[in-house]
C-alpha cells in the first residue's frame, strides 16, 4: 500500500477482540448459514404442542432462503419425542421463499420437528451447466468441477455402503469419459435420474443449517377428534323417576343408544353427593328429605372423588357396565369435577386444601352469575402445593385404572393453567390415550389456553351461534386460524346447563337443524339426552331446563313420538361412512343466496368423498334459494355436470352448471346432504 | 369412605411417582399461574431485537389473564442488556384480555423487555368489599381480610423503609378502628388514595408470574431513522471533468449541499481502483487509458479497503474534510462494497479467501442480470472462516476511528446473513451509534431478514412504486405490519443504479412528485445528486444512467436552470421543524377521490403537528378532486371547521365541513402541504 493512503491503525481494543466467546458466538452464528423462519405450524414460539390425530396430515411450511444465487434444498426432520430416530421429509418450494411438506404421524404421543436445510451445489451444477449447454459454452472446466462435486460426496460420508459404492463407479466412468474428451457424456451422466437419486442420497450438503427450535406435536388417537357423544344421568335411568337408576339399569339402555350410532357415554358425576346446603328440585336451597341432590357436589361420609354413589352401584357393577358399554361401541366417559361437598372427607382430612376465611368457613363456590351453596373448591397454592396436584392427578389415575379414557372436565378455568399442563402432562405419561375434555365457556383468550395447555377436546361457542353470519364466522376462526392446530371443539348442542334459547321456540325442525350442523361441521359433538325428544321447556327466562335431571331423577319414554332419532341415527351413519366427516379442518362455505341457508362443504384431498350441507337455519318457514355447485374444486367449468347423490332421500340426478336451487321446508326436513362425484 | 365404594389401589407405578424432576417441573409451572402470551413485538420468538430510536415510544401489548376471577395487574419490566437494574412500567387492561403499555429508552445500545404479572387481591379485595357496602352485607369477616392484606404486604418486604413503616401505621389504624367497631372507618381507609398507591407499591404479589422471554431491543440515535441523503462522487466535485476531484474539492460543495438541508453526505467506494478488466465508459469493457474505473472495483497496487484512493487525497484530507461536513451539519457516510478488483492486495495475501476454480481463475461477480467482470467475491467459509470475517469487521472498525459512523453497504443479500449479524454486534460494541444501510434490491424476505439481522436502514421499492394502489399498499405494509419493528426504508428517489422509467418521462414535475413521497413518507429518504437538476438521460431502454459518474468523471452546473432545490429546501426544512416528520410509523392514508392523487397524513399523538399532503402521480396532466379532511382526529362532527396553513404558499384559511376540494397543477406544483389546528 502506498504511505500516502495508509493511516496507523489505532483503533479501541474492545471491537479489535478474538477471544474465545466471541469466537465461539461467530462459528454458531456461522453454522446456521441458511435463513430457517415463518416456520408453522408453532404454537407461541414451540411453548405448546401442536395437535394431530393419529394418522392425520400436518403439512409444515415455513420461509427457507441463503444468501447469494445458489440453489437450496430443505426437509422437515422429525421424530418421537426423546428419540434419536429422525425421519426426513423433503420440503417442495411454493413461492416467495415459502417451502411446504405433509408428514404424519402413526401411533398418539409426543413428537417434535424441526427444519433443516443446506446449499445445494450438485442442483445449482445441472443448473449452471445446461444453461452453458444451450448456450454451447460448456467447457472441460465444468466438468473438472462435476467430478469435484463427487468426490465430496465421497467424502462427505453421508452415503450408505452402497452408496459411497456407487459415487467411487460415477467418478471413474466420469474420469473415463474425460479422459476421452466426452464432454457431452459426462454432462449425460451427471444429468441422469440415478445420478440425481444418489447426489439427492449421498450428496455432500453444503452449509447444512437447522432451524433452532424442536416443534412439540401431540398426536392422539382418533377419538380425540372424532367422536359423538351421548349424556345421560346414570340415576334416571330407572324408567321410574321414584327409584334411584343404577350401572346396571345403564346397561339395559346401551343397545338403545348405540341404535342412535353414538360413540362415547358420558356421565355427570357418579360419586357419593352431600348433605349439608343439599340443593332441592329446581336448584332450591331447600330439599326434601328424598330429594338426591346434585351430584356436582361430591363427597359424604361415603367417600369422595375415588368412591361411588352407593345407590350407583359397586365397583363391580360400574366394571361390567364399562365392559358391556364396550361391547356396544361405546366408551364411556366421566366427570372430572374439581370441588368438594361440605362433607367430603378431603376437609377434615387435609385443611390445607382448602380456602378457609377468618371465622372458619370456606367461601362457597361461584361462577358469576351462578352460584353454588352445595360446593366448596380447593385451593391449589399455599399449603396445597404440590400435595393436591398429586392427589388431584392419581384421582384421574385411579379411574384409568377402572378402564375410563375420557374425561369431561368441569369449569377449568376456574383452576390454575399450570395444574392442567402438568397433571395432562403426568397422565399421559401412563396413557397417551388419554382424552380431556374442557368444559370452559369463557373468554376466547382463555378457552384456547387450555386447549394449549392439554386439553384434548374444547366446548364451544356453537351452542349460541345461530345465524349464518356467526357460524361462518365462528367457524371460519375454529377451522382457519391458528387455534385449528391445537383445539379440538366438541359441538354440544344442549347441556345439562344450557337449554339455548333458540331450541326452546324451534320445535322440531330446529332440533334436526342443530343437530345436523353439529353433527356435520365438527369433528366432536356431543346430545345431552332429551335433546332426541325435543325436550325444550325451561326454567321460565332461563337458559335451565325445567326439573333439570341435576336435581331430580326423571324417567323418560325414549321413543316418543315426534323424537329425532332417525336423525341422529342418519347422521353418525354418514359420520361413520365417509370419510370426508373424519376431518375438521376441511370444511368449506359456499353460495347460497339466502341468509337463512347455511350451505358448506366437505371433502377428502383425493375427491372421493366429497359431501355438499345445506342447513336451513329457519324452523319455522321454507327458505331456498340458488347456489353455486362448487365445480372448480374438480377443476371443472361452470357449466359442467357432476353426479349428486341426495343421502337422505336416495335420489340420484345429474346436476349441470354452477347456479342450482334448492328448497327447504322445515316440516318435512331442514337439512339436505349430497355427495358429489366427477 | 364406605367398603363398598372403595377399590383397592393398584395402578401403574410410572404414574404415581413424585421424582425429584418431575416435582421440579411441577414447581416450575406452578410459578407462572397467570398466563402472559401473544406479546408484541416480539421478531420471530425473540430470536431478533425490536428497533427503536432514542425516545421513541415502543408500545408493548400482550394477553394477560389468569384462572378464576380475581384481579390481575400487571407491568413491563425493561433494562439494559447486561444489567440486573430493571425498570418497571405498569400495563393497561385494553379488552379481550389484551393490556398494553407504552416504554421508551434514553440512549442507544441494547436492551430487552418482558412482562410480569400477578394477582391482586387487594384490588378484589376493593372491588367485593364495594359491592358488598352497596348491598349493606359488609361484615367484619371483610375488613379483617383487610388487616390480613395489610399485614402479607408487610410481610413481603417489597416495600421501601418508609413504606413499611407507612404499612405498619396503617395496620395499627385499621386495628384501633376495628376495635372500636368502625366499620364503616375501616373500609374508608382501605380505599384511600392514600393506601390504593401504597400497596401498589408495597402490597404482596400474589402468584408473581413472568413472561419466559426477554425480548431484545435495539435502540438507535436518530438518524438511523430520520435523515436525509445526499449522494455525490467525490471525483466529480472539481467542476470539471477533465481534473479528477478531490476531497478538498468536496469540501468547497458543503455550503450548497447543506443550502438544500441534508443531514447525511454518502460517498461511493474512495479506495483505490483496480486495472485489470477495468470498465469503461458506460460500462463497457474497453477503457481508454484515462477512463478511471469503477469505484466498485475496489483494490489495486495502492491497497485496498483500509486505503484511499490516491487520486482524493490523503487521510489528512479525509480528516479535514469530515469535519468540515460536521460544521456544515452533514455526516458523511462511506460505502462498505464487500468485493475485490482482480489487483486486490488481498488476492496474493489471502488467497483462502477466494473461491478459486480448477483451472485457477476467480469467477468474476454477478447479481443477475448484471455482470461485474471487473470485480471477484470473496469466500465467507472454508478457509475464510473466521480470518475474513475479522478482517472485514476490522475494515469498519478502522474507518470508524476516522470518523465515519455510517456506512452504505453494497449488496449484502449477496453475503452470508450471520456474517452481518456477527460483525454488526461487534462493531456495536465499539460504537452503538454506527449506522448500517443495506443496498439491497431483492426478495421482501431476504430484505426483511437483512433488517432482523441488525441493518438499521434499507434500501426499498419505493423506486419502483408509482400508482396510487402500489404506493398505498406498499406503505401500509412497511408502516403497518410486523416489519415496522424491525426494517427502516431509506426512500431513495434514485440511484447511480436506478435511473427509474417514471424519471425518464416525467418533466420536472415527477422530479417533485418523487421527491415529496420520499421525503414526507418515509423517515429517512435519498437523493443522488443530479436528480435535483432533473437529469434523466437513460441508456436507451435501460434503468441506467447514460454517461454514468460510475465509469466516467462529470461535471454539472449544479444551479442549472429548471433545478428544484428549493423544493429540496422546502421539504428538508419541513422535516426539521415538524415533530410529526420524525416518526415514520404515524403514516395514515386518507380518502381523496382520484385515483391519480395520493393524500396522507402525519401527526403527533398530542395533534399539535399534524400536516396533509396531497401529491398528485401525474406529471403530464392537472389532477384534482374531493378529499375527507380527517376531522374525526379531533375527535370532530362532520360538519366542523379546522385551520388550515399552506406550507408552501402560506395561505391560511377555515375548511369548514369534512369534504373539501383541491386542484393541483403539475405545471405549477404537483403537491401540497398542509397543516391543521383544531
Amino acid at each position: 500500500m502506498a504511505e500516502t493512503a495508509e493511516a496507523p491503525r489505532k483503533s479501541k481494543k474492545a471491537g479489535r477482540s478474538k477471544d474465545p466467546q466471541a469466537e465461539a458466538k461467530l462459528m454458531a452464528l456461522a453454522g446456521n448459514r441458511v435463513a430457517i423462519e415463518g416456520v408453522s405450524p408453532e404454537i407461541d414460539g414451540g411453548r405448546f404442542a401442536v395437535k394431530r390425530l393419529e394418522g392425520e396430515p400436518l403439512t409444515v411450511s415455513a420461509d427457507i432462503f441463503c444468501d447469494g444465487h445458489d440453489k437450496i434444498a430443505a426437509a422437515v426432520v422429525f421424530g418421537a419425542e426423546g428419540s434419536e430416530d429422525w425421519s426426513e421429509e423433503p420440503l417442495t418450494f411454493v413461492e416467495n421463499d415459502r417451502w411446504t411438506a405433509t408428514i404424519s404421524f402413526d401411533r398418539p404421543g409426543p413428537y417434535r420437528f424441526s427444519i433443516i436445510a443446506w446449499r445445494d451445489l450438485y442442483a445449482t451444477w445441472r443448473d449452471e451447466a445446461t444453461k452453458k449447454l444451450d448456450a454451447d459454452k460448456l467447457t472441460d472446466l465444468e466438468l473438472t468441477e462435476a467430478r469435484e462435486l463427487v468426490a465430496k460426496a465421497q467424502d462427505s460420508g453421508r452415503g450408505s455402503k452402497a452408496e459411497q459404492k456407487a459415487l467411487g463407479k460415477l467418478l471413474e466412468k466420469l474420469e473415463k469419459l474425460a479422459g476421452k474428451g466426452d464432454q457431452g457424456g459426462q454432462y449425460q451422466l451427471m444429468q441422469s435420474p440415478e445420478t440425481i437419486a444418489l447426489l439427492k442420497a449421498a450428496g455432500h450438503r453444503t452449509n447444512l443449517s437447522r432451524y433452532p427450535g424442536n416443534i412439540p406435536v401431540w398426536v392422539d388417537r382418533e377419538a380425540a377428534g372424532f367422536s359423538a357423544w351421548y349424556e345421560i344421568f346414570p340415576r334416571s335411568q330407572s324408567g321410574d323417576a321414584s327409584r334411584h337408576g343404577t350401572f346396571d339399569d345403564v346397561v339395559k339402555r346401551l343397545p338403545d343408544i348405540r341404535e342412535m350410532g353414538f360413540d362415547v357415554l358420558y356421565f355427570p358425576p357418579i360419586h357419593p353427593i352431600g348433605r349439608t346446603n343439599r340443593k332441592g328440585k329446581n336448584n332450591t336451597l331447600t330439599p326434601s328429605a328424598t330429594d338426591p341432590g346434585s351430584p356436582y357436589a361430591i363427597g359424604s361420609k361415603e367417600g369422595g372423588h375415588d368412591a361411588l354413589h352407593p345407590e350407583l352401584g359397586s365397583f363391580e357393577d360400574f366394571s361390567r357396565m364399562v365392559k358391556a358399554a364396550k361391547e356396544h361401541g361405546l366408551e364411556i366417559a366421566i366427570d372430572f369435577a374439581i370441588q368438594c361437598s361440605p362433607d367430603h372427607p378431603w376437609i377434615k382430612e387435609h385443611p390445607e386444601w382448602f380456602d378457609w376465611r377468618p371465622d372458619g368457613t370456606i367461601k362457597f363456590a361461584e361462577n358469576p352469575p351462578k352460584k353454588y351453596e352445595d360446593i366448596v373448591n380447593v385451593h391449589f397454592y399455599r399449603g396445597a402445593l404440590p400435595s393436591i396436584w398429586y392427589a388431584l392427578r392419581d384421582i384421574v389415575l385411579f379411574w384409568l385404572d377402572k378402564g375410563v379414557r375420557i374425561f369431561r372436565v368441569d369449569n377449568p378455568h376456574t383452576k390454575p393453567f399450570p395444574f392442567w399442563e402438568w397433571m395432562i402432562a403426568e397422565v399421559r405419561k401412563v396413557d397417551p390415550g388419554a382424552i380431556f375434555l374442557a368444559e370452559a365457556f369463557t373468554r376466547p383468550k382463555v378457552m384456547k389456553r387450555l386447549a394449549k395447555v392439554g386439553y384434548n377436546q374444547s366446548y364451544s361457542y356453537f351452542t349460541w351461534r345461530n345465524e349464518k353470519w356467526e357460524l361462518t364466522e365462528y367457524l371460519t376462526e375454529l377451522t382457519q386460524t391458528e387455534c385449528a392446530e391445537h383445539m379440538r371443539p366438541n359441538f354440544f348442542v344442549n347441556t345439562p346447563d344450557i337449554n339455548p334459547v333458540y331450541l326452546q321456540t324451534s320445535g322440531r325442525p330446529g332440533f334436526q337443524t342443530r343437530l345436523a350442523l353439529a353433527a356435520t361441521m365438527a369433528g366432536n359433538y356431543g346430545v345431552y339426552s332429551g335433546f332426541e325428544l325435543c325436550e325444550y321447556q325451561p326454567v321460565p327466562g332461563k337458559e335451565e331446563y325445567l326439573n333439570s335431571e341435576k336435581y331430580e331423577i326423571r324417567a323418560f319414554d325414549w321413543k316418543a313420538p315426534g323424537n329425532i332419532r332417525d336423525d341422529i341415527a342418519f347422521f353418525n351413519r354418514l359420520r361413520q361412512k365417509e370419510p370426508a366427516m373424519r376431518d375438521f379442518r376441511n370444511l368449506q362455505f359456499y353460495n347460497f343466496w339466502n341468509d337463512h341457508v347455511l350451505y358448506y362443504g366437505k371433502r377428502t384431498e383425493d375427491l372421493s368423498s366429497f359431501l355438499l350441507f345445506i342447513v336451513s337455519l329457519d324452523p319455522h318457514a321454507s327458505q331456498g334459494g340458488h347456489f353455486e355447485v362448487p365445480l372448480w374444486e374438480f377443476g371443472l367449468p361452470d357449466n359442467a355436470s357432476v353426479h349428486a347423490e341426495d343421502l337422505v332421500t336416495g335420489n340420484e340426478f345429474a346436476w349441470t352448471g354452477k347456479m342450482q336451487h334448492w328448497w327447504l321446508n322445515p316440516q318435512d326436513r331442514p337439512y339436505a346432504v349430497f355427495k358429489i362425484t366427477r
